[in-house]
Formats: structure tokens, sequence, C-alpha cells
């Protein structure tokens, strides 16, 4: 169930530029980094009251940020949706008629299961479903 | 200080339609709807983990929303930031350089003090700061 905004995806050309600019803004102290080669991007990530602002910049001509980028230029690329149960989502809103772009969950930022759906079936809003992983239990 | 982040600002053309796909998506029961002349927007915003998704359409053929519309289509419009002391912040932003729309705070929805930041200043994204009203107190 959806339960919360996780983060707001930000597509930057420079990512060092663009922390430089936010650590302005928002009294930044401290980024998460991180690439992530299934979506070729880099992000640097900070939190707003609980909600990530995700700066990502592209690693390669093929990333879809690359894509946004040269259509769109610099701004806000998707909003991603808190879930604990990402699959169950899925088959709900496919159900419902949704287009999906992933069909299954995948590998995101942050180590969590995420999938994306089609603005095409969301007003225009690229949609992301992230389900963060499970804290492992002793039992 | 910007503390949160208080909603998004999103693009719609037909507002009825839109309640009803994001009733769907979201499993929306109730909606907050407002009309805005200042801004010449009706709003319907709902919460989402206790961030608003505030759907926007245009009341006017020259509302910035219909401009929007008209040059990209639905989407995401804008972020809107909480803050407590939105004309401290308009002053330090301007103090670093940042291009303001509003140099002083205008009326927006629920009530609250808001100001945009021009997106040229901040990466292409257009960003709202908002002051919710003290609620007034008896002494």
């Amino acid at each position: 169930m959806i339960s919360g905004v996780n983060h707001l995806g930000i597509a930057v050309r420079d990512l060092e530029a663009s922390m430089e600019l936010y650590r302005s803004i928002f009294r930044v102290e401290t980024f998460h980094r991180e690439r992530v080669e299934e979506q070729k991007v880099e992000i640097a990530s900070f939190s707003v009251g609980g909600v990530l602002l995700e700066l990502t910049a592209p690693t390669s001509e093929d990333s879809p940020i690359a894509k946004f980028l040269e259509k769109r230029g610099e701004g806000i690329h998707h909003v991603a949706f808190t879930t604990d149960a990402v699959s169950a989502d899925l088959e709900r809103l496919a159900g419902d008629g949704v287009q999906l772009i992933n069909k299954t969950p995948q590998r995101g930022a942050h180590d969590m299961l995420i999938a994306f759906l089609h603005p095409k079936s969301t007003g225009g809003v690229l949609m992301e479903l992230c389900e963060p992983q499970k804290t492992s239990q002793t039992s």
C-alpha cells in the first residue's frame, strides 16, 4: 500500500554544480551519493523534512535521464511513493488499466525495489513506486 | 526556515477527470477543493503521508497553469516547501542571488502566505515557499 512520498527525482546535467546550488538554497550539510548502474545514473540526495530531493545525473548517453535532459532540460523528472508491497501495487494498478513501465520490480537507489508507471496513464506525471528493503530480523 | 515538502502542484486540464484518476491510483476518499482567485486556479488536493498532491486546473486563459499546459502538457508544475518565515527566506535567497518571481508573499491555497522562486535560479525546478497561517492564540 502506498503510504507516503519517498523522493522527488530531479534531472540535472552537472551533479557537482547542482549540489552547490541546493546546498546554498537548503543549507544542506551532507548528501547521500550513489551510482545506480541499472538506471545509468549517479545521484546525490538529501532530506527535506523526510522527503528526499534526489539530484540525478546521467552516466551514459542512453540513460533515460539523458533523454529527458535533451527533451525538457533540467527539472523535476519523477515523484516516488513509498509502498510496503510494490508487486501487489503493480498487480492492482495493471488490473485498473494503468500502463506500467516496469512490470516487475527493479533495483533502485538505497537498495529499494522500484517500478515506474507510465505517465500516459497518470496524467503526465512519471510516478515511481519504491519498497524499502526490510531490515533483517534475528529470531 | 524551510522544514519540509508541503505539496506538489500538478497541472491538469480537467479537474473532475483527474480526481477520478487519482482516486483510482491512490484510493483517495476525499479531496480538499478550493478556488484561488489570485492564482486563477481551482485545486483539488489530498494527502499522501503528509505531503499534499495538489491537482491544479486553470480558471482563466491567462492563468500561469494555462500557459504551462499549453507549453508542456499535464504534469508536475512545482514543488512547495513549508517554511515558518517566508519573508525572511525570500530576503536570504535574494541576497544569495536567487531570482524571485514574488518579491513579497502572496495569498495561496489553504490561506497560506506563498512566494515562487524563478526556475532559472533553481536548476529548472519551479519552487514555492509557503508559510501556514499561525492558528490564533487566546492569551
